[in-house]
């Protein structure tokens, strides 16, 4: 299913080859001023065609607003974004070879011979186009709870940049790396992460990655026990941006060699308020936030559209073929899924705020 | 919330220290032949009490049923499930002081002070009983297809187990697992596991560890795109395992450091059905199961109840604080947890089939 | 599905002639105070074999709670309700022979021959006695928000009571109605319709009826335009009560034959409120409550069960049948459905408070 | 919230004089044939300007389909349409003077006063016109099932059309209503209606009325047991529908005079099939469909704008005030939401048998 949601229910639509991609945003808080600049923005961070590291399909990725906005400000009302495909050559496709690593295989066995197959048709990572608008509209409106979000690359093949402080990293931080066309901590580190992007798409290949993304500001006491769980709900967005295969949250599989005299985050007052000396749990005891920052890291598969040759099956015929995918692909994606697993962290962290009250505190 | 699910419904209910614990499970399909027996022997295999290395509170966990069973069949109707609590010794809690690592500060901030805080209340690991019978009739019902799910320990502190073989595990190694105590797949690395357990028990300490868990025999085409992936409703239901922190599909991680050419399986024919040479992506492309086996890692943090003095806030006074948990607590919990895994696994197996109208091809 | 609800997430389970029917309720606010036995007379209001004009079998419907209630307060994790079934008898019941007006044969056709058809199985009016359990519940927590529900019986047969005064409808006229054993406005009617109904059973036969439903003490701007209006809400839950057909808000059925004129609820302010004049609209407008009285009427069918002779067909044999239906029946189940209706809407706006924050303004 | 459905998702947007209108349908299934050129009849039928007797604003409702068809079939991936607002004149429209019978005064206190006023916003009768684009949609996928819907104007202010005959009502006959402008099934008493409408129009007045719908070709076994009742889901869509404020099945209110021997749909058998002799229950028992056809009036108020001067408020000043409603409006809508109806039904109808596994069985 493409809908997602308690409080906020999305609504996502669209195929890499038709006419349009696009979202439906419902249960945005009525009177916040968005910045469109700012939103404009975001789609870039995302957008396709800009440097060499990146596909060279170059996409305006312009969102037109349909509904919910009205004179500056959300309505309350449905809020719809549409981004017209403007740039598509789908003579690259071929029906009958399915792509290893990419769900043209699945997408015909869960919807027939009629799924769109060209470019991944509903299934392409262009349908994080529509997430990441949904994002940015969600990043303004936590701001105004005083909520920040903020996502950078923790590693690509050999290299890991530096981590976030689960217990110091703060708004100032994240709101850094929202700047940087390549989001790491360490420059340093971004500039070989780069080049190995580059000497991976020189050999036809492509690389895989982890993201870390951050929360900071979110009140204790946001989330339920079991299914309605924080980690629950932000891996069930996170599983749904293409590429993601795993996903932990503070120690994560760390856990596995610590005691519990480590593991277990210590409480102390200060200012009047819980803390915890350390911050394994990333934010969250029992499903539910206790007011630390929320961590959390996810894997990023290598791109699986690489130009070698490549065994396959013919699904016309029923046997085995070989493909060379051709056409225009990122060596790389973690540097842009950054930008949606961000956009998608505030989607949830929303979803969290407002089925908690948020809306009636503001 | 504590209601998951597509086509079936789960709600689940209860306190540790409460009159009963319970799950109701709506959308179970009819006529299917229940081996009361079986489910008995699961509850036992997550039961408490049972050996040196488990918390001594010994509960008979009988599941009483109280509706959707009826002459040995089950009626379509929804399956309410009862357990008794039987064993509860509340003295041991003190509201006030909040335990390190458990629910119970977070439980007061969500719930206010009328939260139940004795044992973890809703939190506790207790609730896992109603989903272990909750997925005992899932095995059963998802056998009925040809579908069988089994977990063993992969890793208790720096010991591993054999990982599965994401290509040959098969139904009959998954069922081996169901007889095991203890399981693992290597029984003199178990050995070394359960001493570790044992040293930290004497330590007053507990441990970490990872669970894996595989799926045999579910047919391509099931999930979907986006927040119906296979990855997500795994996800979403894993982290309602308490304890469980990470979890990462196939080569989950380790898609870091490889490129496209390693990451993507590569297809072929085999008996006219299509396969993968490899599986790293544990039988799941585009969110939608390809017909290998489903294969994932799920981290389970140290136990967070142990016998030594921690530092704590008192949250009446709201101040600086110390505690020491006593009570009767596992050292670790991850064989336990394996137990749940693989119960809860077969919840999420069984949506997918009914989702994608299994029942009506049975 | 035996699930419902935005904010509060309600899951029915069990038979007429099973172990137990029960509830689980959850989303219900932490700290409310219950009165226990004001949720027994509750019980008692609904509960069979009471009178002449109801069924003779006698249960105590004596609820136990099994979760969500510590030291005489809700603690905000689910709420479980389960009732035994104690007096049953199952030998009326001859399974192929499907009763005309009950759900015995579509009950086939849905769940296949393991459908347990005993006394309408899962289908029965018992069903309704958790669902008064929760309605009571909900009429205590909206209390604390200052709302009150109460219904009558306002036709049986060829007698009509007096209707609700749509605009001066208050608190204390419907908590009234809660007092009495046949809930009507006017006793000399309630009398009349009394005979009626001993009337139809001394014929062998049953008779219908409608009910009436206020709810004051609404505040204005609950609820949604399209699916979540406050009419789709009330009406998807009393079309969950067995024999409701029909349901009309405000003016209803009579609209069609107003003008605009006539129709429009005229606007003015009182006390710096805005009221409206008339209340033809029910107090709801665009889906929304307006803040002036939420009115219904739902029509409650004749009894299916009449120990006349009717024309059936053996669905084993696929052949025409003759049945007559024994057992112990409600000539009228009118008088009994109000208090269900009653305590479903209260249900419906616990979750429309809850939906637009209530909790947090409380 | 503007989303609906179990397996069909539909999500709803856009305000009368916003950019676009539009609906997102997920859940379809793939490989189904659209006939565009049906679906521009569908919207035609419900277009405004087409007569005397209808609104003046033209619109020419032309659907851009964005997403989820390909080749001239579904691909089961979501469809999403769009309907571009070009006529709009917002001059008309006072934020401060609440219109009597609309949705303003409520909209401002759900939404507050960022709530897009003009025309309606979001709550406008508009937004039906992406509701039949997608019921025009499920009508074809419903056809290929052999399912059959259709509705006609049973009563406009005094005037009443020959019901439909529960029993006989056949596909011949809905498909006939189809291509009527004025859909009745007696065209004299369809030409007094229309003469009516003109009466009340001239008067500056508007009138109410009731539409009547039938299925005809459902199987047996669809639908539930309380909250996924039939009729819980047809009603929960109708009260979706601006205007709906009554819906009654098969005998409706008129049960409240039948007894149980009157209002029993006894059964027999014909041609192997099991037949009820009288169809007071619509089709439905217990919540599920029988078989027989499924039939329901709904009833709709007459035009909330009238250029007749009304009292009002002001919302602003928060006093009296008088208020002329200008603008280009019906003075009836009853035909127009009978096609609306009907298209909704469909898409209830589409979401039932897909949640019994017709997709599987097709």
């Amino acid at each position: 299913m493409n809908t997602w949601g308690e409080k906020i229910k999305i609504s996502i639509f669209g195929e890499s080859h038709g006419a349009a991609v696009g979202i439906v945003l419902d249960g945005i808080p009525s009177g916040v001023e968005l910045d469109l600049e700012e939103i404009k923005r975001e789609m870039q961070r995302r957008a396709p065609g800009r440097n060499s590291i990146s596909t060279p399909r170059a996409e305006a990725d312009e969102v037109k607003i349909l509904s919910g906005f009205f004179d500056g400000k959300t309505t309350g009302t449905p809020l719809a974004g549409m981004i017209l495909n403007t740039n598509t050559i789908s003579k690259h496709y071929q029906k009958e070879l399915v792509r290893p690593g990419h769900a043209d295989y699945t997408g015909f066995m869960r919807y027939g011979m009629s799924h769109d197959y060209r470019g991944g048709g509903h299934f392409s990572g262009r349908l994080t186009a529509p997430l990441v608008f949904a994002g940015a509209v969600a990043k303004q409106v936590v701001a105004a709870y005083g909520v920040t979000v903020g996502a950078h690359i923790l590693r690509i093949g050999e290299f890991w940049d530096t981590a976030f402080d689960a217990v110091q990293v703060d708004a100032e931080q994240l709101r850094t790396l929202w700047q940087k066309e390549f989001p790491v901590l360490d420059w340093q580190t971004g500039d070989k992460m780069q080049r190995e992007i580059v000497r991976q798409r020189d050999q036809l290949n492509s690389i895989g990655g982890i993201v870390e993304c951050a929360v900071v500001g979110m009140p204790p006491g946001l989330g339920a026990p079991f299914f309605g769980s924080v980690e629950s709900r932000i891996s069930s967005m996170m599983f749904s941006v293409p590429a993601v295969k795993g996903i932990e949250f503070g120690a994560g599989f760390g856990f596995a060699e610590m005691t519990g005299k480590e593991a277990n985050d210590e409480f102390y007052m200060k200012d009047g308020c819980v803390k915890t000396y350390t911050n394994h749990n990333a934010g969250i005891n029992g499903g539910i936030t206790n007011g630390m920052p929320v961590v959390f890291k996810a894997v990023v598969k290598p791109t699986a559209s690489i130009a070698q040759k490549q065994r396959t099956v013919d699904i016309e015929k029923m046997k085995d073929a070989e493909i060379e995918v051709h056409g225009r692909h990122d060596p790389c994606i973690t540097h842009r899924a950054a930008v949606v697993i961000e956009a998608a962290t505030a989607l949830v962290m929303l979803d969290l705020l407002l089925d908690n009250g948020a809306e009636g505190i503001r």
